[in-house]
């Protein structure tokens, strides 16, 4: 098909489909005339996978090219795939290092008896956002922290299982699957949130009424 | 203090804080000389709330201007503080809404039995995550799906609680404990993922291991 297709296909602007081409996100087309190539499934899964990655999954472009790399690159063995994922994924962030935050995030994953890579830059990383946590709103004591962890490990468990159907997919599923599921992670929190607050409301009225009705009852 | 001052204290640039005060995310300082201005306590408050949101929360240059606004704002009803939250962390993403997947979102959060604002932009905004998984890796279905919504009210009973002790404080935690918390909460699912991979290797490498004890000890 062509570029016009390819466009028409995906709902992607042939504008920002060049920009895809000129990125080297998007391969180039097969040539067919001096100004045409033509395009076909795989550009067509290509590109909904960087819009997604881009839209639902809000990855810089940087990252983006990060993750079709270890996509584009030689198989990667099976238990190396959470790694190369969590690598793709690092948001490169200059994480302001702060010994004892790194110290109690090092000191957390212990408790929680958790093997992680030496020196691993998921925990100055914790280390910084639990110090973001407790600068700003003292939010992050222990309790906390173990109910989210338990959170992580149920979540990390069905990430597992995801893994181990097809082989083919497995690297895909294991980055996709990880950034955009955060984002429906995120989505879900706030619609519990909205749950639990209704219910508490409704339950803080039933029991005005309760207690109105009581000295009424009296009369 | 003065502005550079407030720089050394908070560790964010002169520049910075000029850009902050410049697109009034920042109070201006009490007015000294007719070229210095001069910064107290709450602006070293507001420029760490700033960067946290910024840096550890990842949040836009407009979220952080809607959190600011909200926070800025008269006193909000106690049980308004997640919806305010929740509109501030919007992240203003056009969502492609697929009605669809809408639908399918609104299904689910009905299966929950989760009451959710009528027309509420989480709906959508669901459907359309769910649909970009779906197209991208097949990964997100039914029990998946239920698995994360536990997930999901476990947490956000945790995020109720913090909000019962300190008025004063209570929009403050709704907004930057919920955007701060959703990176730690990204953090733990990693270090969890990497945790259980270490876990599966060590018992795959174990049983190979009683494999080739076997018939070694039966020559």
């Amino acid at each position: 098909m062509r570029l016009s297709e390819l466009s028409a296909e995906t709902g992607v602007s042939t504008a920002s489909l060049k920009f895809y081409l000129r990125e080297s996100l998007l391969e180039p087309g097969e040539p067919r005339t001096r100004t045409q190539a033509d395009y076909g499934p795989a550009h067509v899964e290509r590109v909904r996978l960087i819009r997604a990655l881009v839209e639902s999954g809000g990855l810089s472009l940087a990252q983006v090219r990060r993750v079709i790399e270890a996509l584009d690159s030689p198989t990667v063995p099976r238990h190396e795939l959470l790694g190369v994922a969590q690598d793709a994924l690092t948001d490169g962030t200059a994480y302001d290092e702060d010994p004892d935050w790194t110290a109690a995030a090092v000191a957390f994953v212990e408790h929680r008896d958790w093997r992680i890579r030496d020196g691993d830059v998921l925990l100055p990383q914790l280390g910084s956002q639990l110090k973001a946590l407790a600068d700003t709103c003292g939010v992050g004591g222990a309790s906390t922290l173990d109910r989210w962890a338990d959170a992580a490990e149920a979540i990390a468990a069905g990430d597992l299982e995801t893994l181990t159907d097809d082989d083919e997919q497995a690297l895909r599923t294991a980055i996709v699957g990880t950034v955009l599921s955060d984002r429906v992670l995120q989505t879900l929190r706030r619609l519990a949130q909205q749950n639990l607050t209704a219910t508490l409301l409704e339950r803080a009225g039933a029991e005005r009424q309760t207690n109105k009705a009581g000295p009424d009852s009296l009369r």
